[in-house]
């Protein structure tokens, strides 16, 4: 048998992105040669306290490093980047970093993001361009610009051995970017005039009806805030929303105001867009945050990061004080210009509310249109759907009711049940010219979760300890017990944290210690050999219960019996 | 002086419901004597990890048992009740219940709660009507019909000695509701007739435009999917949303389907609000969970809570395998009739896919009208605000960015800035019939905390270590140092739980107890006294140091020292 027959088609493995927004990591393999389409990290649920992203499971490659031929990224955002400095070397070989592929702009910022890696070889990586053509293996890999929130993103034309695959990058459609080119739809017709057999299409965006927003009404409309703002303007978004920060510091020069650039990232960004040649600013343009108060409020605009009310960025510090040299004022002008993203409601109200008793004016994306998403919605996707005449269509990145709207589309645009296909991650998808199916194993494609340095090692043991924790605090029993004569020395200590105050349960801390003292002298004076064991097991459940029944809360109970 | 002249002014004093969604309560005083309208509670923010509510502080009211005059209840929402069980022990005196005024229904849900306070006192409270007037002291109030998205709802009509206060309770107004009468215009403008001096008016919805949806509306829109769904009908509500549950028994019978009510505050609210009246059911459609699989799926409506994807109910424990006789199966339509709570839309999006996985189709309010909310939007408020045509203006019940956007509705109608006051939680405001205005001193009220048997007894140092505990979990250090010798007896205890997982950290273990016998024996070693608490200190510092450059995390480092 040989190794043709063993694997007449080819396997696409979704190892993030799908059923989830964020950690995009997609494998094609053809005859165990493997290329890589991204390398994301996604943010934390809610439930896991302590984590600060999650990556991709790559267990699948784990023995296959020779394999592998490579890694192309479709663009610089985190959810398609975010995980190399995890990854990479685990799937190097000693002598052999990984061929990588990025356009300018992404390529920067991943060396960029090594930076904080330092520990880490310093990274090769082949810059590719709009119309560049790779080689991989089995593997030709045609980049085509598309359009997003981010300079430089790129789309990829894929030709295997069994026909061409189309993966669109995160992409919307937009007549009038900001100092862009406007959609190439000649260019996307005529790649797809050499026929896709598989589409694979954002569906972030599946679910919104009609098309997305285009830059040019955000900018007229940041334009108005501009023409009206009496005083200050102060700019939160995205550090990575390249797209909206060039316009908003091409909107100040227009309006003759200076740009105080905010918050690290917001200022790294810039300045390496800035290099290499993807933001256009006059240098005289940029005051520092020292200098801002040397300069009339209506000539100012501070452009920072902090539209999702995070706790750190340079919105919240201005807002609740902490900030060394801004604080809001009377008179200021406040634009979100960026969407909430789910989870964040609530913060970025209560900072909305702090920002307005201190007097300022809030424009948001519900008020006005000043912010749109890169993601095309349903109108652009059928487009796209319809310019590609694929074979066969597989939704990805998304949740999972994204990606069926999104299979839902391709069904109205006539495309048979049997060819679109609604794939999670770890599936292993099988493709060859005449169908597409998953195959019944899965590899892993579980969380792989980052604490710190700890890549991995936050599991659902240590997850649900900290649940527990954060509900009811814990309550550590140290007894010391007399070998000899199993009496309990002195009173038992105890060391509780997150449960009540302390100071105000002394008569509580009191009649534990009691019946602590109660539980060990009973299993101790039994005269028979001492089992240490039950005894932390008898404090646990019987102070768990008692703690319960007087408070109606459970806290972590923790035994530490000491025999002198 | 007298008394007349040291207090001219009438004093409204809102504890709660001010710069904040729920919680409401508000104290009118006259001359020392004091009206309490409403008595709320709210959920805690995401960084209350444990709290069950929030309750109002009333420490204002601590020595004036005997000053106030009686709580009058606007309708059964828990946002207006539900503080009644924690704070009316408070106020009342050993020989005297406070007064309590309350709908039937209102009545009905207060006392339902109460059961499960069974220690206290069975409560009496006054039934009153449309129409109702009833004489407080110096206050006159009477109640008239205002809709909401729960029946039997009573704005209030209060005479003061300085003039008439106009509160409009939670509103909308709606010309087709659901079994209920359409708003009454005429009794408003009768009402208006007599001269408002004060509006305090429903802000909850302020920043929307338009009108709210008629119930009309969205019967018509459920219809719809009542027509077209091939199976089972699961729809998920609030408990509290008896209208939406109403229009949903209604049609269920409309298309000849049978009810099944599953969810224990769902069955109890129906089975009260059908008593008194208020749900209109034949008695022949309700069928029990076990009882669903003998009837043809087209025939049944599962009817429960967790439209919100709270953990344990119906929805989710129907979605993830925990109900005892239901499961979502191929062919079922879920309908989420509600709105998603700001910071649930994570876990409802996460449910929504588990949903859709197990081949159920989903119609929630964005993708169709099938939820309204309660509150008047915009050009209803500006609609009251004519109708009023009050001298004085004071948004109530919302987030401050809400009451500002209503100050700015009452500005458009024409109404001086002087007259129009945004006030906050513990404002003491002045009336009288020149001006409006806010006191220097303010009164506490700050959040008050309820977890499971403690009111108020969670405060910020409890909650900042449960936040700690839950980011990075705990590490406790138990040494035993022989008081002779100095030296450390054994090897020192490690109780370590959401830090790291300690079968795979052993080696981080054995480093740790080694610096924990450095730091205790050079402490010891010096020969003179012992300081005990600056070997604690030291444990916590140096040890918390040592983690932290081996995890980046920073758990909490708790020192145990024990002297044998």
């Amino acid at each position: 048998m040989t190794k043709q027959l063993k694997q007449p088609n080819l396997r696409i493995i979704p190892l993030g992105g799908l059923g989830e927004v964020g950690r995009n990591m997609t494998l094609l393999e053809w005859q165990e040669k493997i290329l890589i389409i991204d390398m994301g990290f996604r943010m934390p649920e809610e439930d896991m306290p302590g984590v600060d992203y999650i990556i991709p499971n790559i267990d699948y490659l784990k023995n296959k490093k020779e394999k592998i031929l490579g890694i192309v990224f479709t663009h610089g955002h985190y959810d398609h980047i975010g995980a190399v400095p995890y990854l990479l070397e685990k799937i190097s070989t000693p002598n052999r970093q990984l061929p990588m592929f990025a356009s300018p702009l992404t390529k920067g910022i991943i060396l960029k993001r090594q930076e904080d890696f330092s520990r880490q070889a310093k990274l090769k990586i082949n810059q590719v361009y709009d119309g560049s053509k790779i080689k991989l293996g089995p593997f030709f890999v045609e980049f085509f610009k598309q359009l997003h929130n981010i300079p430089d993103n790129l789309g990829l034309f894929i030709e295997t051995p069994l026909g061409n695959i189309l993966h669109t990058s995160d992409f919307k459609f937009d007549q009038n970017p900001v100092n862009d080119l406007p959609t190439n739809f000649e260019k996307l017709k005529e790649i797809s005039k050499r026929k896709i057999l598989l589409l694979m299409s954002d569906s972030t965006d599946a679910e919104e009806e009609g098309h997305s927003l285009s830059e040019k009404e955000i900018s007229e409309n940041l334009e108005k805030i501009f023409k009206i703002a009496p005083g200050r303007i102060i700019a939160a978004t995205f550090a990575s929303l390249l797209n909206r920060v060039q316009q908003i510091i091409s909107i100040s020069e227009k309006y003759g105001r200076k740009v105080c650039l905010e918050g690290y990232s917001m200022r790294t960004n810039v300045e390496m867009s800035k290099l290499l040649g993807y933001i256009k600013a006059k240098r005289e343009t940029f005051i520092k945050a020292k200098d801002v108060q040397n300069h009339p409020d209506s000539n100012v605009v501070i452009l920072g990061t902090g539209a999702q009310g995070e706790n750190e960025a340079v919105l919240m510090r201005i807002t609740i004080g902490g900030h060394r040299f801004l604080k809001i004022k009377k008179g200021d002008t406040v634009i979100f210009s960026s969407s909430v993203i789910p989870g964040n409601e609530r913060t970025v109200q209560i900072m909305k509310d702090e920002i307005m008793r201190q007097g300022a004016k809030i424009f948001h994306y519900k008020m006005m249109d000043i912010h749109a998403g890169g993601h095309a919605k349903s109108e652009e996707l059928k487009e796209m759907l319809k310019i590609m005449h694929p074979k066969f269509f597989m939704p990805i990145h998304g949740q999972y009711s994204m990606l069926v709207a999104h299979s839902q589309l391709a069904k109205e645009k006539g495309m048979e049940e049997k060819n679109v296909l609604v794939a999670e991650n770890g599936n292993i998808i099988n493709l060859n010219q005449k169908r597409i199916f998953i195959e019944k194993e899965k590899v892993l494609s579980n969380y792989v979760m980052i604490d710190g340095l700890g890549i991995g090692d936050v599991g659902q043991v240590v997850l649900r300890d900290r649940q527990m924790l954060a509900e009811d605090g814990m309550f550590v029993v140290v007894v010391i017990v007399d070998r000899q004569t199993g009496r309990v020395k002195g009173s038992p200590d105890i060391i509780s944290r997150g449960f009540v105050y302390l100071r105000e349960s002394k008569e509580l801390l009191r009649d534990t210690r009691k019946r602590v003292i109660g539980i060990v002298e009973r299993a101790t004076g039994t005269g028979g050999a001492v089992n240490w064991s039950y005894i932390k097991d008898e404090i646990r459940n019987k102070i768990g219960q008692f703690l319960f029944s007087r408070t109606q809360r459970r806290p972590m109970v923790l035994p530490v019996v000491i025999e002198v």
